[in-house]
């Protein structure tokens, strides 16, 4: 397939397809890569959860297909018309602008959101874009502190003169709409939790070790796993995870450095294969002398899904293996939040200095 | 109880007066308003639900009072700690930096944050105060943009300048850290859903409209709640609220006008009495001719929600009487997004410019 990074262009090619099918009178057909774990593999090379070559037809005289293939044809055209208006919308308005009952029958081309969603994905798998190029957003919540300047539509915006709220990472931050304009940071951090990211930003963390400091506020939105993306591949700087010592925080890790199973088709635009990972661990528990208390034991599901964990190929490496181990064998987790136990700046004067200068990081 | 606009004077008088006590061998009491619905009310004159004036008290000499009287003494301790060292922290790093075992025991003065939380709003009512005075963090997830602009912490920040993000709205807006400067805007619209904030924020409604546009992405955070109630009343800036023709909609409109049961300590300064509600409403399927098939049946909770709201004082207003009768009659909700079925630019170009120009609002 190829990639389209003229999504328009792509859209008009999938229709022009289709028209020259009907008009030879042959069964319209839309190939799609198929999105299931069984066409995922992880590429060794890259770093990358990939997806593979497989595809499947969406044909229309399938009465199986049917409704699906009319419903593939109403987004990719209600795309095309986003792109052609210059205006960007959400999902849901897609889902609402596409709702209706078809002339003379008693269907509607869509009955909830969680059809039209999946198509959505369809068409970006197969026209290899980003929904954000489609004009869709997608949900939003990163913010970013420090030495980084960027225009945004015109207009400049210094994300280390953004007071105690820091830059909102927009939903698109693609080059079209994202310029960076001027950097001089060393490295970026990125911090799993709001709370540590504005501990951090009090500091002016970013100040002192010249960096950027970047929260996803949990599992980070495909902005800003973009935005982490293009920071490292177009700036060159370091990607520095600080997350939870929890398989829910080295899940987070996992997404942001080999991408998610769930858009494999985006990796290499949402995934950095070079981040490092620079804490918590459980390791840490004796290393910074924290106190039992503040340790939290593992419940079932915790195990289990450390045990599935250490099968991934991307836990693979020794020191992953072994703090995975570590992890199960002291029965407990800990958060971000435990480092306060050791006074309300240790993270950012004690922890996290120490840390960079040994370069004391998982791969 | 006396309203402490110097917080950390307020924790001083708490622990002297527990100092006092133990000195005059008296048992030490904390006297605490008390936060349930028995001591609720609705204030017609203010327009605000407001916490009655029962008090209870927390004494140290009483078993069943003693743990709680420790933690008490703690989180209060806590909070002078970070006010003197003039940083910020969350909620959940307090319970970290408080959790420890007590020596020669094997008792944890916290066992989990559930009991540090109510702690503290327990603090915060007695100081009648808010928690951001405090140095504590709300989360934060809202957005703004039009003629304002800002100071924070010595950065100048122009909500007219932001790009497609907007200024993102932080956990603390008090005057001590959000400085307002400068503000020519007539309005503020203030909208349920960042998606439809962002189809507006793209078409510079507020440039057009020569108003502030601003989210809560859902129900406000206190900080958004707080940022609402100082646009009213130090800039005098009519508030407007956009949100879905549902239950949780015109909830979430309550909320922003008179406060809420669980902060009424802080109605006053989380809530605004003058805000009025510009949509969605069921009517407005008729109004706008609304394609039948964007609305949703309403389910057995909207419908037991929608009798329980008909009852509250606050909606006792004859044209919500008549809004919430429509909508039982009707059987359907509807959600902004319905709005795109009549075009992507339907909302910032007809819907809102012809409420607006007609003062077409529920109260």
């Amino acid at each position: 397939m190829a990639r389209h990074d003229d999504p328009k262009g792509g859209l008009q090619d999938l229709g022009r397809r289709v028209v020259k099918d009907i008009l030879a009178e042959k069964n319209p057909d839309v190939p799609l890569p198929i999105r299931t774990l069984a066409n995922i593999y992880f590429d060794e090379k890259s770093g990358l959860v990939k997806l593979g070559d497989k595809v499947s037809h969406r044909t229309y005289l399938n009465i199986a297909h049917t409704r699906k293939f009319m419903q593939t044809m109403l987004v990719a055209a209600e795309c095309k018309k986003i792109i052609d208006q210059n205006v960007t919308t959400s999902i849901r308005d897609l889902y609402y602008a596409l709702k209706h009952t078809i002339p003379q029958t008693q269907e509607n081309t869509f009955e909830e959101q969680a059809e039209s969603d999946p198509i959505l994905e369809d068409i970006e798998a197969a026209m290899d874009t980003l929904r954000e190029r489609l004009h869709l957003q997608a949900d939003r919540k990163g913010y970013l502190a420090g030495p980084l300047a960027i225009r945004d539509t015109g207009d400049m915006i210094d994300a280390a003169r953004m007071g105690s709220s820091g830059w909102a990472i927009p939903s698109n931050v693609e080059p079209e709409i994202i310029e960076f304009k001027d950097c001089t940071a060393d490295f970026v951090l990125v911090i799993e939790k709001d709370a540590v990211w504005q501990r951090l930003n009090e500091d002016k963390f970013w100040r002192k070790h010249n960096c950027l400091i970047l929260t996803g506020k949990g599992q980070p939105a495909r902005g800003t796993r973009r935005l982490i993306n293009r920071l490292h591949t177009e700036l060159k700087l370091p990607i520095y995870v600080l997350a939870d010592a929890d398989p829910w925080g080295y899940y987070i890790y996992s997404v942001i450095k080999q991408g998610s199973i769930n858009l494999s088709f985006l990796s290499d635009r949402l995934g950095t294969p070079d981040a490092k990972y620079i804490g918590l661990t459980t390791q840490d528990v004796k290393t910074f002398k924290l106190p039992s208390q503040v340790t939290i034991k593992m419940n079932q599901g915790d195990i289990k899904r450390t045990n599935e964990m250490m099968n991934y190929v991307w836990f693979k490496p020794a020191p992953w293996q072994k703090e995975l181990t570590h992890m199960l064998e002291a029965g407990h987790k800990l958060e971000l939040e435990a480092l306060s136990s050791k006074g309300i700046k240790f993270i950012s004067e004690t922890y996290l200095p120490q840390k960079i200068k040994g370069k004391d990081f998982l791969p």
